[in-house]
């Protein structure tokens, strides 16, 4: 396997997490020997909340987690998550597979089964043979979670395993944060899917991490994309398991818990510009800034509409500054754009300069900003206030191969 | 160049169009030598009606379309037609430009500019140098149209001419219809330009051929993704001259027009598939229809969602029937769709049915039927009366690479 060129040096030094235990096992989801299994264990009175893809087919795990969060209030005491089989577009056979699964670890976790949640990733349509992980639990050793082991033992066709983390205060009280996220590889069996567990030992009510994780995930996990395909199994997961006695804090809106935002926010943002990172095929990072706009839903459309063009990801392949396919996927985002006002630069150099062609526009400095492994590109669209950042890779003969040769 | 493996074996016989005249001519838009302007003259009392690309973006000669065809009410005598420079995103300078080179045509034609149209295909951002166009039009003979000739003024990136025409009666008199059209090749220095002319004798009246034209290409030129970037030029233009003394209508649901709105929808969506044939790295073509859907909107949405989804492309491009992908487009179409319902197709074989893998699923079979060259998808979603059908081709190494090698 070729490690992504944008992949960071090294899995960074992640925080321990009171109140956690881990450990990874092999359920042989896959035809060559690798972990394929995580299993967690979080302490009494640990909370949880989700974000879950608003993919219409879902995936018999996904159901499982909305389900348990909702009914439990977001009480959690473990996670199971496998590697090599969605358990998507399954039916009802799916949902008992998942069930089943969960029931294994439950009781080997010592708790109840609508306390866990689960994740799977892999191949859609194809029932989840829960008899292997039931096989392999035994075998499973629960320990401090050793963060390379569990980003490890989710990867499906990453080329290297994604962590996060950060420590900050709440009222005082020092507490910490890691992540682990797998995602972007597309290769055969897998699919798209993009998964994230995150972890505190703040006590932190569940309704607060939920408020919390929806509104950084739409800076973060919401704010990239590789290619627009958006996953049946997709789910970011934040956990809490209070080890770090924090005062009881009422509202998410509460200044304490700022530090924690931003906190969260780091490690969330550092988990998915990894998983663009190892975008299939990607040799190019490109951040794409819009503003100008009518308000910041609409910047995030039209960065998203440049983001996923896929003339301008094969221009930033080929190094080409083709600032007016850059205008032409604004133009086309069916979105308020004053075209008077429309202006592109890539980093420092600007191309277009209100409705025209930058009248310092240069050839040679554009095509060295180019040549870059990590491309900044800002649009103006407009006199608005509206602002958004999105975060995506080029595109690459190498991701037609590795999607284009599943299964031959 | 090498001619896309998807085209016609000929370019068709086209029935003449009384009324109106054609020549070629040679501006120079292009380093090589080859044809890039199209001038074509309609007989005094001739009307026309456009449908333009909706990018807000726009440029010079779409708005002067748009503005010459309100202003005068459908009224037309000439279209200029340039290849090789897209005056697209060019501010007033780009206007004055348009308008000058339809000054110089319309005195070569003996009419008025403002019953001029003008089509430009190219490069965005690049000021149309109207001189070129002055400088070449003494040199353009005009005659009967020789379409072969017309098409192939007009190609940029295409790997071959295009052309659809048909015959029919309104009301008992021989009307004919003709039509070019180019697109889908976007390589260097290009852009995703398509452009269609469609001509009949018939005498027809403007708001007529709008509401005919607007109808059917609903169906046909809006029925068709290469890769979603819809261009900054994209027009269809509709001339009738009225060479075809046919009785006056007076309104575009009389049933005397059915045959003429059958002939016109034959032709426009004859045209369309054969850009979707020339896609750039195209190898197969892809129809994708969804039925059960809430209704018609819906499931065009739902189709356009798989058509231009990069998994499901590249997939196609490896020859894979991978359904899953297939399902997971539908779901992430954020349209009501029924998982318990969903069934997908290739031809008549079933992949998934009701939710689940198709019980007599057959991968050997599905294996061969993937290596046609055109396909048909079947996408049930629901229990709904909503229908579409949507054209595209395959996603492959060679689109990155005609479009990753620009300027480079």
């Amino acid at each position: 396997m070729i490690v992504s060129p944008l992949a960071p040096d090294l899995f960074p030094d992640l925080p321990r997490i009171a109140g956690l235990e881990a450990g990874i096992g092999r359920a042989g989801f896959y035809k060559h020997e690798r972990p394929d299994l995580l299993l967690l264990r979080a302490a009494p009175g640990s909370r949880a909340a989700g974000v879950f893809t608003t993919n219409a087919v879902g995936s018999a795990p996904t159901d499982w987690c909305k389900q348990a969060l909702s009914a439990g209030r977001g009480a959690v005491r473990g996670l199971l998550v496998n590697a090599g089989c969605a358990n998507s577009f399954t039916g009802p056979a799916g949902d008992a597979a998942c069930k089943r699964s969960l029931e294994a670890a439950a009781s080997k976790l010592g708790v109840v089964p609508r306390e866990m949640l689960a994740a799977s990733t892999g191949v859609i349509g194809v029932l989840l043979d829960d008899a292997k992980i039931a096989a392999a639990l035994p075998a499973i050793d629960l320990a401090p979670v050793n963060w390379l082991e569990a980003a490890t033992a989710i990867m499906t066709t990453d080329t290297f395993p994604k962590g996060a983390g950060a420590t900050c205060e709440i009222d005082g009280v020092a507490v910490n944060i890691a992540g682990i996220a797998k995602g972007s590889g597309m290769i055969a069996p897998n699919m798209a899917t993009m998964l994230a567990f995150v972890f505190t030992d703040a006590a932190i009510s569940a309704p607060i991490l939920k408020t919390l994780l929806r509104q950084e995930t739409e800076t973060s996990f919401n704010a990239i994309t590789v290619d627009g395909d958006r996953s049946t199994n997709d789910c970011v997961l934040l956990f809490a398991t209070g080890a770090a006695k924090v005062p009881p804090i009422p509202d998410a809106k509460d200044e304490r818990l700022a530090p924690f935002r931003a906190a969260l926010s780091h490690v969330l943002a550092d988990l998915a510009i990894q998983i663009v990172r190892d975008g299939e095929g990607a040799t190019k990072l490109v951040t794409v800034t819009v503003d100008g706009a009518a308000n910041d839903a609409s910047a995030k459309i039209i960065a998203r509409t440049i983001c996923e063009s896929p003339l301008v990801k094969t221009a930033i392949a080929g190094e080409d500054a083709n600032w007016g396919r850059i205008v032409a996927a604004a133009g086309r985002s069916d979105q308020p754009i004053r075209r008077e006002t429309l202006s592109v630069r890539f980093g420092d150099l600007w191309a277009a300069r209100d409705g025209v062609v930058s009248p310092d526009y240069d050839e040679a400095k554009m095509s060295a900003y180019m040549k870059r492994p990590e491309l900044e590109i800002g649009v103006t669209v407009g006199p608005g206030q509206g602002r958004a950042r999105m975060y995506t890779c080029d595109l690459t003969k190498r991701y037609v191969e590795i999607n284009g040769d599943y299964r031959s």
